[in-house]
């Protein structure tokens, strides 16, 4: 039977339920140190909820299940689904009359570290609020660095295995190793955080917003504390201390823990490369044919490549509107959408590494199809790597346009406009924040959508979350099979 | 040297553009017979083309080189990329007052069987030019017969390897192997070519409009002879015969030749009924949705169904204006244009049988995922197949996406809107026809578009047709080296 997996799995979430209960009670400890208006019901909701999750730690005690791939899927599963119900409650105790979907929707959008949000002025928002908000995203990216650095290579999902860390699963000790990384991810996390905090500040940030916006930025999260996101504070500092964490925050972090912990130069994955050429072509594109002959300033210089780095490693800060940018604009910002950052990284999207994979298949498949008879290796970088990785690749790929096609399909249904049907589905399996157009464009907002449209952005967030074949599995017979 | 090569395929070409310069004097002889105006053009477009080709024809006279995959790829590129060409050149001659790129952009819509138009008022054109247009797609639809049934397997391209018909490259005698396959494929296509020509007659249809339309139903081309295409005659027995028609042209024709000609049941190719099921629930899914409430008459219902079909098999007929169809209508149809019809047919798109692969690789994936020691077996209905075909299946509808994002890119940066953009470079690559929004929608037409934008369209199509891989090869320095 396949109780006992799932007993455990509860048990394992009512434990990181817990922590997150603990969490709650941040804001409420911030607002009785500082005076804000609005912390008390943090504290009811962390003692509510950590009682609930004690309760289900309690019930379920039992016998521990074999470590298995399938335990894997059903844990983690259980995770992204249970926790944005969790850290909605706050939300929903706190004094801004949330209904349950805006909660559960702008929850879901925090820990997933989408950032699109449904308040329209958030300068009107109780302080633990916007901390709250802030404390999720930072939570999120920590879960996302661990999903993508531990548990998806073991999992071997849409190509990952090629990030396996040198000797995490051929080890003897498996589990001490695991521990030992999963702390390093946390000192290099909280020391960015810390770093990109002070810069803030040194920039003429407010104490308050330099560390949310620190919190949002390093987890490539992109929640801010006013409605014009970083746009608010007019200041190319600002927006060049954004655009360099965000890309750390898209980098991969076995990279820096190699360089840090390890204290060996590891060797340069060919995805970091692909990633700044990215981000270099369409910036140098942008400024091309749209800035040259309007640009009066270093400011909106750095607006442009601010934008594209804010979408391209799936933050969606905005500063200024990129739908204003005549046809390029929206064209080029929808496809840097899909994009994403690196494996390994807080971001989210398909991921550079997937197109370096891509395109080396193509580059191998004319080969063949030029000289009929030839076999050619396939290599990532200058590794020679199995198959099965550009396989699983492509595979994810191909989830995330049929997920794309099924979400845009249901959200027009549901009555919303071509622009904001695909760009809303895009952007929210891309975990990237805002879409295109009027709407939900870098000046709209997704409070105008309807409860069914927002439920339906819920799940494509988390899906999107799960790199889509983590949540499919759910629906595989043989997963509930004994 | 690859000059040998390049000098051969230009003779290809040339006895290729000879057939074409012999097909212009058809519209002249039938306006001999008949007295309509303007079919003098023809005759001289005729007679200079013939000229020109038989030129090069003795120009390039010599020895021939031996066939391979690589003279393969030359080939069919020079043809595809030289023919709109000698097509548009009785345009250019014709009374209509073609601009270069709107002959030019007409006539590549016509032999790729894209069936997009610039041509604002139809029934003002001499009957001559339309002739032309029908002859253009009906000859296109025996073109991309033949390159899917016979080159694009020899190739191996996008995973056409699976359709390789039995023996035709096993055999000792593959020259009279392929006469007689290229024998049956002309046979069947004029065959149901009359009896679509005949059924539209019956229907109520002038006999010229009956004709051109049969020639533009089963190449699934899609130019009308009405600027409200088929939606003119407003009679349900019309689009019905056109439904069944445009399904007939985007079956796998190896599945009619085996029937007519070998005489024995094939067994049923995954993708037929597949197709039949896509079909089976757009419509079902469009009617729930949307026609519930409005309609009145079977014409109605059978207008839903028709522009299913119209797009789904990319013939781009239309009857009424699915934009109209609330939300669900544009992002309906703007997936339903990407996915073709059968291989092996007369259709465009990334084709079903790649949806079949793909849905059988995430499956497989998915099963690895949950059991990480287990190996499966890749399958296509019930034959095993070697993964190399799921793998080019794959590498094809990548490129189709990264083609998507280079044209809607560019089309951007000149300046179109999101939609029309977006939409333009989906139905040019996917040689469906039109469009969505109020510009290169149904309603609409190309004709508004800037000459750069069209000139891009007609890369687009082009390349679209030679299933993109073809015409990428070009840009391998590996082809042109010796």
């Amino acid at each position: 039977m396949l109780s006992k997996e799932f007993r455990a799995a509860c048990q394992i979430v009512a434990l990181v339920g817990l922590v997150f209960s603990v969490l709650m009670l941040v804001p409420w400890a911030a607002s009785v140190f500082t005076g804000w208006a609005g912390g008390e019901s943090f504290l009811w909701s962390g003692l509510t909820t950590g009682i609930g999750c004690t309760l289900v730690l309690i019930a379920g005690w039992g016998e521990r299940p074999k470590v298995s791939a399938r335990f894997g899927v059903i844990v983690v599963n259980l995770l992204w689904w249970v926790l944005p119900l969790i850290c909605a409650v706050p939300l929903l105790n706190s004094n801004s009359n949330f209904s349950f979907v805006d909660a559960l929707f702008e929850s879901t959008s925090g820990l997933t570290t989408t950032g699109s949000t449904v308040i329209t002025n958030l300068v009107d928002q109780s302080r633990p609020v916007l901390l709250w908000r802030a404390i999720m995203q930072w939570i999120g990216g920590l879960g996302i660095l661990s999903l993508g650095l531990i548990l998806l290579p073991f999992l071997r999902v849409g190509g990952m295995q090629l990030f396996r860390m040198e000797s995490s699963d051929k080890s003897d000790k498996p589990l001490p190793r695991l521990i030992e990384i999963s702390r390093s991810i946390i000192i290099i996390y909280f020391a960015l955080s810390v770093l990109c905090s002070f810069a803030y500040l040194i920039a003429g940030m407010a104490p308050f917003d330099a560390l949310t916006h620190a919190m949002t930025t390093v987890s490539t999260g992109g929640f801010s504390t006013h409605d014009e996101s970083l746009g608010y504070y007019q200041s190319w500092q600002i927006l060049w201390i954004a655009i360099i964490f965000m890309i750390v925050g898209a980098l991969p972090f076995s990279f820096f823990i190699a360089v840090f912990f390890t204290r060996n130069i590891p060797k340069l994955d060919p995805q970091i490369p692909a990633f700044f050429t990215v981000i270099f072509l369409a910036s140098i594109f942008l400024l091309l044919i749209e800035g040259s002959s309007s640009i009066t300033s270093f400011f909106e210089t750095s607006q442009y490549i601010f934008n594209v780095v804010a979408i391209l490693t799936t933050t969606g800060y905005a500063s200024g509107d990129f739908m204003t940018y005549g046809g390029i604009g929206p064209t080029l910002f929808f496809f840097l959408i899909f994009v994403g950052g690196c494996a390994g990284s807080t971001s989210g999207g398909i991921k550079i590494y997937r197109f370096v994979v891509l395109g080396q298949l193509i580059r191998t498949s004319l080969k063949e199809l030029i000289f009929s008879r030839g076999v050619f290796l396939m290599r990532y970088g200058k590794q020679i790597v199995d198959k099965d990785v550009f396989r699983s690749s492509m595979v994810m790929v191909s989830c995330f346009f049929a997920f794309l096609a099924l979400f845009t399909v249901i959200l027009g249904a549901l009555g919303l406009d071509f622009i904001t049907a695909l760009s809303g589905a895009a952007t929210a399996l891309a975990n990237v924040g805002p879409g295109i157009g009027d709407v939900i464009g870098p000046s709209g907002n997704f409070s105008s959508l309807g409860n069914s449209e927002k439920y339906v952005l819920v799940f494509a967030m988390i899906i999107g979350r799960l790199e889509l074949l983590v949540a499919l599995a759910l629906f595989m017979p043989i997963l509930w099979r004994d």
